[in-house]
């Protein structure tokens, strides 16, 4: 098959195009850094069956992206923006725009393709939810004005742009919420606990934990959220499907595990509480286990150790390419 | 002053257009017509200050838009959208882009004019609320996925994207939350109660209230509406306001007023409670109270009286410039 993927050069896509590569489809993947990275695309550019288009799908995606030899697309798959606070913060217009008109720019590739559309949206759709844990039914608690809008509103108005366009023009298409995800080819600076954690320890320092470490996590091996999405293509479901580990640990607990998998020598040092960070968020995934057969499948520990192991030597390829 | 105003054929900008001449501005509006009507233009077209752009501004707005003598922009309103449930239900896409394309455009369109900016933003983005009644720090319950999403997530994207271009660029920008309205000029097809009811009692036919009549419902005039929107402009205060009628009223009442107003002997037909509105806000208005120095001023029956009086007559003007 011939598969468009936006935001390859993203942590996230950077895997799905390895997948995809790996089970026989050639892929066009499209970025333009804004959050991407180059390595990514280096990494994948050996593969024959890999073509990179260097644009900003908010300005437009035509069939003139498509390289020769790629005549007809058969799924696009919508995986570009900003994803982690400090990078949708830093561009919050950018962020905006790849939710409306980078949908739209893709929406309208894949009505003209014939072809199937998924969006990688976001559990960030629920904001700060008062129901736990988020079965997909729920319809969030977002506040419309504040500094995190930029994202969550982008992925919602998605979210209702991919709807209408199921709707009122009969594309094939397909949603995901994505919920917290880790793994290799994360950057350094994403903001993220697990990879501050990781950073702080590989640099020797003492690992921070923010308040008592009690407050609870709960993060997906980035394959196992592969796996979900490559089922979801293969049946028939426009409306949203929520990818994400239900397992919650503490915060204190991946320090441990962290230090442990690095230098159990490291010190924990308690920080007061931030305040920025207050959402908790836990996936009812019981839609993906009965329509699609899924259940995560990498336990933490092994998928830290990938994690760290790749952090240790970014140029070394990613060990596994399933669960 | 100069002011570019969007959706000027419409309901609300067609009375804003009015208002703003009689103060003594000019006035370029500009509408596509997908729900504005016609008639509003050629209303406004023999004021000598008034200028009219017929332009999608979903697909650009720009300063080659500007009539001769028109140099620069002191405001840009941005009222463009259909409003009412069968129009936005029916142009789910266009509904979108003009939240999305459509705001953008005319954010940067006053970012590059160093103009002010107003977005008329909607009572939808609480969608179907859990506090009565609803104040602006109130996150809403909105249904991201449903058949009305298409209207409220493109409102509360707009509204994130006007508070990124103020935060990111400093535009000096204002949002208002319009609650339910009525007046002259309403389209006799939007589909509201207070549009029905005329518009049956005026063809002599009964009048249909669903289910028992008891739901209540709460309209502003549109003047007082007006009224709002010119306040806020000469404040700084760029968190959303609401701006409605808190004052309640059965759906029975309100079909009584409309047919002692019209013919006392016309009869009232209860139906089986429609399935499809079950929404019920009413704002809370303290904020406009003390930022503005707003109440709306309008009684029910005077209001309900000018509305009918121009029903009956189209193409008289209407009665009162202000409250």
């Amino acid at each position: 098959m011939n598969v468009l993927l936006t935001g390859s050069a993203g942590f996230v896509g950077s895997h799905l195009a390895e997948h995809l590569l790996h089970a026989g489809h050639t892929v066009v993947g499209v970025d333009n850094y804004l959050s991407g990275q180059r390595s990514n695309t280096e990494a994948l550019r050996a593969h024959p069956r890999f073509h990179f288009v260097q644009a900003d799908v908010s300005l437009g995606l035509h069939e003139a992206h498509l390289p020769p030899g790629v005549d007809a697309l058969d799924w696009v798959l919508h995986f570009a923006s900003p994803a982690s606070p400090p990078h949708y913060q830093q561009h919050p217009i950018e962020t905006l725009m790849v939710g409306a008109q980078g949908t739209q720019y893709a929406l309208d590739l894949a009505w003209r393709q014939g072809a199937r559309f998924l969006l990688a949206s976001t559990s960030e759709v629920y904001g700060d939810p008062h129901v736990h844990p988020q079965p997909e039914g729920y319809w969030g608690h977002v506040n419309p004005n504040g500094v995190r809008s930029c994202y969550d509103e982008a992925k919602r108005y998605a979210e209702a742009l991919t709807m209408a366009y199921h709707r009122a023009r009969g594309v094939d298409t397909r949603i995901i919420r994505i919920f917290n995800t880790y793994g290799p080819r994360m950057r350094a600076d994403d903001g993220r606990v697990v990879t501050n954690l990781i950073h702080q320890a590989l640099r020797g320092e003492p690992l921070t934990v923010h308040g008592d470490g009690q407050q609870t996590r709960s993060f997906q091996y980035v394959t196992d959220l592969v796996d979900g999405v490559l089922r979801l293509m293969t049946v028939t479901h426009h409306d949203p499907v929520n990818l994400g580990n239900p397992d919650e640990y503490s915060i204190l607990h991946f320090a441990e595990l962290v230090r442990d998998l690095i230098d159990p020598r490291l010190p924990i040092h308690f920080t007061p509480a931030a305040e920025d960070d207050p959402r908790q968020r836990r996936p009812d995934i019981r839609k993906a286990e009965q329509l699609l057969g899924w259940v995560p499948r990498v336990p933490l520990a092994d998928g830290l150790a990938r994690t760290i192991l790749h952090a240790r030597h970014p140029g070394a390829p990613v060990l596994a390419h399933t669960s």
